[in-house]
């Protein structure tokens, strides 16, 4: 059992993952190291591939500072790798510092990586695993998503009026959301490592999906902006400049553009555009989540926000399942944000005994 | 000052209006007696046209419990009435009764029956207006607003997919709505004294449109239907039937309509039916305040659930503001309640330097 002391250092652990953490192949991880009777030697995160992981930048932090962690026990988010990757296997390292205890939240679902605690037990070193695990896999959710199923987490976002128009009878759309939606959507994009949209929204629309804060400067961590489609690319295209890496995905099927980023190790896709590309993507059953930003506005007419999807009668509707409502900015800002996931399993309507909706 | 034993006495009162209150011509209004040390005697509250107001039903107890309300404090949620209607004045029995102190929430706002605060001073009684007047006034808000406005609020409600749509391609449209966010509408209906559709949601859906709880079983207080339009309803139109009173509004002039609904005391209208009847009152800015049910599902093709309202261009938009986003139901029941109001000045969009949504 984990005590009440390793329990708090977990917390403070996730605390570290989520504050220093950053989208892309790896997960956010953080680690505290604490001497048998609980005080705090060291404490450390990952901050993307390439970059020491939690475990070794306790460790390394620990050694800085001249402290000595034998007979410690390090509480870790994720369970320890136990694969030399762009950096060595942290159960190893954990092994080699002579730490006698290890508390872990998420067992690794990555197969490449997974087996850190049979090695740390084989080396006569306590393991418990599974102290807050569900806080630890909802932290990274996208990538255990990613790592197990072998593609990417697929988040579609949308904005509609509340009579799901995206633009008025004349073409016009600008601004269908208000300035506080379009900044939450920013914060969105930040969370993922790839960006999709189709050919046809760069050749109408031309935009820089960058991600931006809110005085409209781009971040310094920048998602993939992955264009997907047959045709080419304009020349001068925003999507292809320098304020971001640039993918061209040729090919209009969503298995085969997965499979691609998923090779990149993408974890998490945030796919915008036009009703054709997620059309192709809720086809395939390739939507894992879905972000509805209502603007509250009436057209009565106008280009219908989402089309085509194959679906004649009502028996043939796509359900999802409502996770979150609420709303977002203040005022005449206040646009409201939907949050759904697709229904994996059919069910059935219940059954009443009046017309229509009356 | 209201004393803080007067303003518990009011929050009570407040309670009183609103269990037993109902949806008509008059407000709900509660009524506390209390000794001027605090000691609640008596209590009473209104339960709708023709029944005795709150103070009188609270006097009335009193009498019948054989106690003396000489030298009391009545607690009333509004102004106590000064003219002769279905009742007599409550300044007066007010007065009569000894009463030596009045303590009221909400000024009467209809001018048929304001007047009673001065009245009561008149006659030497001490009267204290507006505590917890907010609370009292949001209680009868679509009362308030028809007896000043001198016509009803009006609520329309509509029911649509994520994508905007209220029927699939082929028509059918069984259900869109969750049975929860059908008993909820329930809910909303009992609140108001007019149900409003035109004559083609008659011809076409042929709805009760009546209020019925959970077992589908018509309420015993059921609001008025009315059905407008210029064309004659079909014999054996269920919205004829007994189960409730019915009225043809021959015009297609929302104005008409509702100037004949506020000559019968109508307060609230709750404005169901197709996008043509929506249309019209939106048109004419006749549309206080909107509820969206959001059922999480798409079609991406059939009928919107609105079309029509004469807007060609974004900035032609008919903007609202949100009141309350929040789900209505759980699991796969679960739908999205959207509650909106209709902006009455126009704002200027805010400025950006990107472009589309993107």
């Amino acid at each position: 059992m984990a005590t009440s002391t390793e329990r708090d250092a977990m917390e403070h652990a996730l605390l570290l993952a989520r504050m220093h953490g950053v989208a892309g192949p790896n997960p956010r991880v953080g680690c505290v190291l604490l001497t048998p009777d609980g005080t705090r030697l060291a404490e450390g995160y990952h901050r993307g591939a390439g970059t020491p992981h939690a475990e070794a930048h306790a460790l390394a932090r620990a050694a800085d500072a001249g402290v000595d962690v034998t007979g410690a026990t390090a509480v870790v988010t994720l369970e320890p790798c136990n694969h030399t990757g762009r950096t060595g296997p942290c159960a190893e390292a954990l092994r080699d510092a002579g730490v006698a205890r290890v508390v872990v939240a998420q067992r690794d679902p990555n197969p490449v990586a997974a087996g850190g605690a049979a090695t740390l037990e084989a080396a006569g070193i306590e393991v418990e695993v599974g102290v807050l695990a569900d806080d630890a896999a909802a932290l990274n959710r996208a990538w255990t998503f990613a790592v197990t199923r072998g593609r990417p987490f697929v988040t579609w976002k949308f904005a509609a009026t509340l009579d799901g128009r995206s633009a008025a009878a004349d073409g016009t759309s600008r601004w269908i959301s208000s300035a506080a939606a379009r900044r939450d959507t920013h914060a969105l994009r930040g969370e993922c490592d790839v960006m999709l949209v189709g050919t046809g929204t760069v050749l109408v629309d031309d935009p820089r999906l960058t991600v931006r804060d809110a005085d409209d400067e781009p971040l310094a961590a920048q998602p993939l902006r992955a264009v997907m489609g047959l045709r080419d690319l304009p020349e001068g295209a925003r999507v292809l400049d320098d304020e971001a890496p640039s993918l061209h995905l040729r090919t209009r099927d969503p298995h085969e553009a997965l499979a691609t980023l998923a090779a990149r190790e993408a974890r998490h896709v945030f796919l915008e555009g036009g009703p054709t590309l997620a059309a192709a993507f809720l086809g395939a059953g390739l939507v894992d989540e879905v972000v509805v930003y209502v603007a509250p506005m009436l057209l009565g007419a106008g280009r219908a926000a989402v089309a085509d999807l194959g679906i004649t009668t009502i028996a043939g509707a796509l359900h999802l399942d409502v996770v979150d409502a609420s709303t977002v900015g203040d005022g005449p800002e206040a646009n409201v944000r939907l949050v759904l996931r697709p229904r994996t399993t059919p069910t059935t309507p219940t059954s009443d005994t009046d017309g229509g909706d009356a």
